[in-house]
């Protein structure tokens, strides 16, 4: 049902199979109103979306019985993926609704949906634990209850996870939903997480449930935010579903790669679809009802163009670099992103070990990333000699044939066998030089003063490094530059500064 | 002639009157070719550009006398504003050109140009000095031959900047173009610059020529890249020309927000461009010369999209914010940005002291933010009392009505006009309780950990404050958080740390 093709951080481009047709995730899925819709289904399908997102309560309710026999693709107009929600979002909102759960699988059943939500029971964002645990309690009791009257087998079900900002709630949850044979589990109620822009939080939530459910399908409820994409996929989310497109175009908001804007503050249109090319002055001279429609279809270019840049990212395996430099729009993002590194382990796993470009290092943030810690990790597997020679990394790529390398092989002469020699280089650590050709090793770049303004980033990791390789003697060389750092360096490890006429000596 | 709308850091937003029109700037000018249009004149005209560049010396090459008659808009059939280069380009890279200056302006004047470069010698990028300073002293006796043949005053005469890495030869050569009385400058030879990434470079050409001529119009020759765009606008360059957009699609490359791709290693088209639109496939199945078409054409949406979002950027006042977010998609980039901290005076001069919403800090870059070095200046020049109070800020502003303040009053009681009560505010450094609803001192946003993250920065800015205050009594006031950086700095300021009730008894 779910083949994964690329992968990169935890995120993924995989092909969904649905009887609908098969999806290329990740996928945004335009929330499609069952009857009432400003921006027609069809033309939502031009623009490039080849999946929707629309309500099965709603639907049922307003069409009749007649919808069964018309199917909701006919309904709604759509000629792609259709994914049905079960109404449980109505509940939150609205206060109970009159419909069971054993009547949203017949209704899902019978209008055809291809991807199918089942009833359940969301937490919203409450902080009150009991009411959480019985939010998640009878969301499980849902599903057990749905499962029972399943029988068509064509439809992806997918279970609903709830918890809220409860991590260990939201894990039970998924684990309940994997261990009733769900598939595809789909977290429910970030929605105000991200209208509040509180990503920490919704980090936390996502990163709980992928912890318990790493390989099968994942949706994420109402992620439509340009900076929440690339966010949700670097984090494995194949699909989300936002109608943010049509409800910030009501609200006047025109969203761009960094979020949005009031219509009436903008000055400029930073966007190159059809719909801003009629210019800023049409825009606002449309009636209500045309401007609405319009900022919609302009909002889907965005949320579209976002969608394709994540990917592209992700295939060329640089969704680190693009996920760290959308984090730069608000420090909220920034703030989340920087939790990732929590994750580093479910990133890692995903995270190839060969680029077809070198890396990008920037800051202090790109300590935390997935190659730099694996790189680290390999370190103690790594063969070591008695004694240890320790040079700062030059341009010279790899290190293993670099100037500086032959000159110590040169001073050591006969004795070369006793060392191992390393070489300094932020954000990895210690680089020896057997491995000095292994990428990423000699495919990155970072800006000049990376060493010393990340100093205090770098010189743990290399204490670690001798610390744990139990040498008998540590020697710091000195080659005339990096004075400063190759000081604190030798004092930190209580290591003796030599140059290389010192080292012929040592 | 320029008239100033708005400005944010160096850059500016202006308008450039013209014979052939005004100009609203920032503006990119394609490089149109007098008679050889992959793309032409009129598509780019109605693609946003309300201004080209061509070559005077190729155009009258080609079509000889009757040009004068026809002009250079019909020519090459653009009805917009028309800048022509002289053709000193064209020396740098064939040797020498067997015209005069003399004749250029007489062909300039003939074809009607509304906004003419003289004729120069380029610098290029020798590291020859002597090589620098004859281009530099021919160039400027080119432009005295030039002045003294103009008789055209419609025409906007642009005296091209040549010294290349050289910055004194900049400002010299800056300086004498504006002693002969040429209100418009153009930077020469940065083309190369930029193809090698080496934006570093440019930052020190540009505010180095900016350093000499800060108010009149500002060409930037060949700034036609993404990621040059915001950066070149920061600096203050009004008008840039570029033949990137046909270079690169000649090349099979594809621009994008963040740089280009070659376009068969893309999996995924980035844009919400009409080009794009037709999808991936199509455009590699269409023959050479209609994919380079489409491709030329699509670059220049980015292009425009890009002026535009940087032109956004600027109105809302968030130019700083939206050049370090750029400066994330290369190292190169991002080491270039860091410099512009050395020229704050310049870009203070621009950054308006009040602006429609909060500052966003991320992490040491914005220590040397304009708005933040300008807090630090004023400081000085604020009233101090005997003695000092410095407490974190917290969350709660201004720091004014915050409850730490009402409870520093009340346990000073009668003595709370000895003291100067602070509060320290990264990356701002110390802020009076005074000014603490001054613009930006309130209305900023930050990522939690931001004091802990970039203290290094912090704590001197502190010192500094403290020392030049000359205070009898220092006070750290500890309110039970961030313990472990208040004992830093009570143990740098040497100062005591006190809590609330010790305060009382102080």
């Amino acid at each position: 049902m779910f083949e994964v093709k690329e992968t990169d951080l935890a995120g993924r481009i995989g092909r969904l199979r649905t009887k609908g047709g098969t999806l290329e995730t990740p996928a945004l899925l335009p929330v499609i109103h069952p009857y009432r819709q400003e921006v027609e289904a069809g033309l939502v399908k031009e623009l490039g979306f080849e999946a929707v997102m629309t309500n099965a309560y709603l639907a049922y309710k307003h069409y009749g019985p007649e919808l069964l026999e018309k199917g909701i693709h006919k309904a709604i107009g759509f000629d792609g993926v259709v994914m049905t929600d079960s109404g449980g979002y109505q509940v939150l909102e609205y206060g109970d609704i009159d419909i069971t759960p054993e009547e949203v699988v017949r209704i899902e059943e019978g209008m055809g949906s291809d991807l199918a939500v089942l009833l359940d029971r969301p937490t919203g964002l409450t902080r009150d634990r009991a009411e959480a645990e019985w939010t998640v309690s009878e969301t499980i009791g849902l599903a057990k209850r749905s499962l029972k009257v399943i029988r068509r087998r064509d439809i992806v079900w997918v279970a609903p996870v709830q918890g809220g900002v409860f991590e260990d709630l939201v894990k039970l949850s998924a684990r309940e939903a994997l261990d009733l044979g769900f598939e595809m589990l789909a977290l429910g109620s970030p929605t105000e997480v991200m209208e509040s822009y509180r990503f920490d939080m919704l980090v936390r939530m996502v990163m709980a449930a992928k912890s318990v459910s790493p390989f099968g399908p994942f949706h994420l409820f109402g992620a439509g935010h340009p900076l929440t994409i690339p966010l949700a996929v670097a984090m494995g989310c194949d699909t989300f579903d936002s109608a943010s497109y049509i409800l910030y175009a009501k609200d006047g908001r025109y969203m761009t790669d960094w979020g949005t804007v009031r219509l009436e503050e903008l000055n400029y249109l930073p966007c190159s679809c059809p719909v801003c090319s009629k210019g800023l002055e049409e825009l606002m001279e449309m009636d209500e009802e045309e401007r609405v429609r319009n900022l919609a279809i302009h909002n889907l270019y965005v949320l579209k163009k976002e969608v394709e840049a994540t990917k592209e990212a992700l295939s060329e395996g640089r969704l680190w670099e693009y996920l760290m430099l959308k984090a730069r729009a608000h420090p909220r993002l920034y703030q989340a992103v920087k939790l990732l590194s929590d994750y580093v382990d479910m990133l890692e796993d995903g995270t190839p070990s060969f680029k077809p470009r070198a890396l990008f290092f920037f800051d202090e943030l790109d300590y935390g990333r997935p190659e730099v810690v694996r790189h680290r990790r390999r370190l103690n597997w790594m063969r070591k000699r008695e004694k240890l020679i320790l040079a700062l990394g030059t341009g010279e790529r790899p290190f293993y044939g670099s100037k500086v390398h032959r000159e110590i092989l040169k001073a050591l002469g006969d004795r070369a066998g006793e060392f191992q020699i390393s070489f300094i280089l932020p954000p990895f650590g210690v680089v020896p030089v057997e491995v000095s050709d292994v990428y990423p090793l000699s495919q990155n770049e970072a800006p000049e003063g990376y060493l010393e303004e990340t100093a205090k980033l770098l010189i743990p990791s290399i204490r670690e490094y001798v610390e744990s390789g139990g040498f008998s003697k540590v020697l710091v060389l000195d080659t005339g530059s990096g004075g400063e750092f190759l000081s604190a360096i030798s004092s930190a490890l209580k290591a003796e500064l030599v140059d290389l006429k010192g080292l012929a000596q040592a």
